[in-house]
């Protein structure tokens, strides 16, 4: 494991999209979504991806000086077209877009269609929690899911966040995909030779299966929920939920149809344009006086953690505080790149001449 | 089984609720909810409840002459205070609001504090739905589920709904308990002397447990994901976002504080008012021309209704077929009620002087 701290990190990455044909503030803000990805420990979605956005570029499908056109029908809604370009990029201007207008209307949501991925969800919403809003990110993704039932791939796994801010701590967030398992866990177990629980996957016949590498021969991740006795047909109806509002409501491609991360897959037929999201931000000030939601949310929290866990030595946590802890960690210690990812980076900066 | 149809039921749910007070279009529309909920098969929250709500009444906890008080803080939210009356009757009232807003606004969401048990959320959802919004609908509940990691009874099974309307069809419906079962199952496997499915349940203990008296027993239920290693800690994160939203946010009890449904339970300490819910709207048309949507949202559903079923004899489904067929067929044949809950029905018949 290297270890770096978060802000040289951060001039490297901002450096490599800039070499790339972002403009430099567009640079900076999509270094800030995968450097705090790594900083809240979730690895998946942080550095690990910058390669992959490269080769988006050069495959032609992420322009890095897409314009972001939005159309504002209604007050509190808008619906963007990120015009092809990065969804690290036009996630953060949509919540923009959201929080003004949750500002002079209570509640805003800006939809996003022709966008890329968009990091972790979590980063989108703490936006609006930073300026006291409730916020909310969710986008659909290439399929991996079958529906309850189905053996097919055709749901992304469908990430829904929220961040509900607080006064003197770090927003309650729920960032949370919408299957049983996330694609990097069957990558780690894969990669160490192990099975995986049941619960996580179908092979391509619709059986359940322990074998982790039975998803690239054409298995499905299960939804949450795993079994029909425990409410997968639950699962699945989140990531229909997710698929609705970020595909089929903003323009974008939908369910199977969503265009793959990896530049060597090809998308397959348009129902849309790009992919898609959905953002929002809700004032919890036209509820109640702020302080007196400040003072209600902390009584939720401290009521919670004092609750009685099954192992006195694992308390009760709120969403989110695992990654909260693991962020203020990384900011001391620096952030831990695993060695493959390391290769990687340092490969890029050798081919882009940018200090590592 | 007796069966029983539809608007003969309606006649004597409003007859029975009228004499115990409530005006004429309350009791029509708390009718509505609970013949609704029976139509569409989900046979716990329908009239099988209508002697729970009573006693309420017999107990000072629910008003039937209760008035609904709204606030307009933000021209696209409410705060509404139910005056401790019937969340039957609070959320249909709250949608009208939510999609007053949302007609004007493009979105619009409506608190709720100082209510009571709503009923199905799919029954508000769809009320938006009627109207080409996109409906959603969640309320606290009294506790019953476990925090991840926990053996407390911190959260309701705390139901999140959602309704998007479609031009020829019944709209898509989600209307599901955060948790990984619902009590209802639990009670009917408790009744038939049959053990539990792993995942539902916790002894008091904390420990998986397959009997499902040890709920009764000072257990718990499971979140939905059930297991540490299938995303338990996401179904928390779902029941905490609803009780976040319905309760610290409204003003409303939330949390292990929830006043219970049953009327012979005392509510414990309080941190608000009544039971919270939140009812919201979103316009479709704000994000593109209405008739784009209906287009886009049936190629949606024809194309989930087309792939893969695992058993060739079971095709995938979308959230709310099984429910809409079960509909339409209790229209044609009657409402099928349980001899236990007819009896029940009897009851209050003789007791109030209304033919059944």
């Amino acid at each position: 494991m290297h270890l770096i701290k978060a802000d040289r990190l951060h001039q490297f990455v901002t450096a490599v999209f800039v070499s790339v044909g972002f403009p430099e503030h567009k640079a900076k803000l999509s270094a800030d979504v995968l450097i705090e990805a790594d900083l809240r420990g979730i690895q998946s979605h942080g550095v690990a991806r910058l390669a992959g956005y490269l080769r988006l570029i050069d495959a032609g499908r992420l322009n890095p000086k897409a314009s972001f056109t939005v159309h504002h029908s209604k007050p509190a809604i808008a619906n963007a077209n990120a015009g092809g370009g990065s969804g690290l990029v036009a996630a953060p201007m949509a919540m923009r877009i959201a929080i003004e207008k949750a500002e002079l209307y209570g509640v805003g949501f800006c939809g996003v269609s022709n966008s890329n991925h968009f990091g972790i969800g979590a980063y989108h919403a703490m936006l609006a929690a930073k300026q006291h809003f409730i916020g909310f990110a969710s986008t659909n993704a290439s399929p991996l899911v079958a529906p309850f039932g189905g053996k097919e791939r055709m749901l992304g796994t469908n990430p829904l966040a929220f961040a509900f801010p607080r006064k003197n701590h770090p927003p309650i967030v729920i960032d949370m995909a919408t299957s049983a398992a996330a694609n990097g866990k069957l990558e780690i177990a894969e990669r160490a030779g192990k099975p995986i629980p049941k619960g996580w996957l179908l092979n391509k016949d619709g059986q359940d299966s322990e074998q982790p590498a039975d998803l690239k021969a054409g298995g499905t991740l299960l939804p949450l929920g795993s079994f029909s006795s425990t409410g997968a047909h639950k699962g699945y109806a989140l990531g229909a939920l997710v698929d609705l509002l970020t595909g089929v409501l903003t323009g974008a491609n939908w369910g199977p149809f969503v265009p793959p991360f990896v530049a060597f897959l090809q998308p397959t037929q348009a129902v849309g344009e790009g992919i898609g999201h959905m953002i929002g931000a809700i004032d919890p000030a036209a509820f109640q006086p702020i302080d007196s939601y400040f003072d209600r949310i902390e009584e939720w929290v401290d009521c919670f953690h004092n609750s009685s866990p099954i192992d006195a030595d694992s308390p009760v946590l709120i969403p989110g505080d695992p990654e909260a802890a693991l962020h203020a960690h990384h900011i001391e210690t620096g952030i831990p790149i695993e060695p493959t990812v390391w290769a990687q980076l340092a490969l890029l900066a050798a081919e882009h001449n940018i200090p590592l």
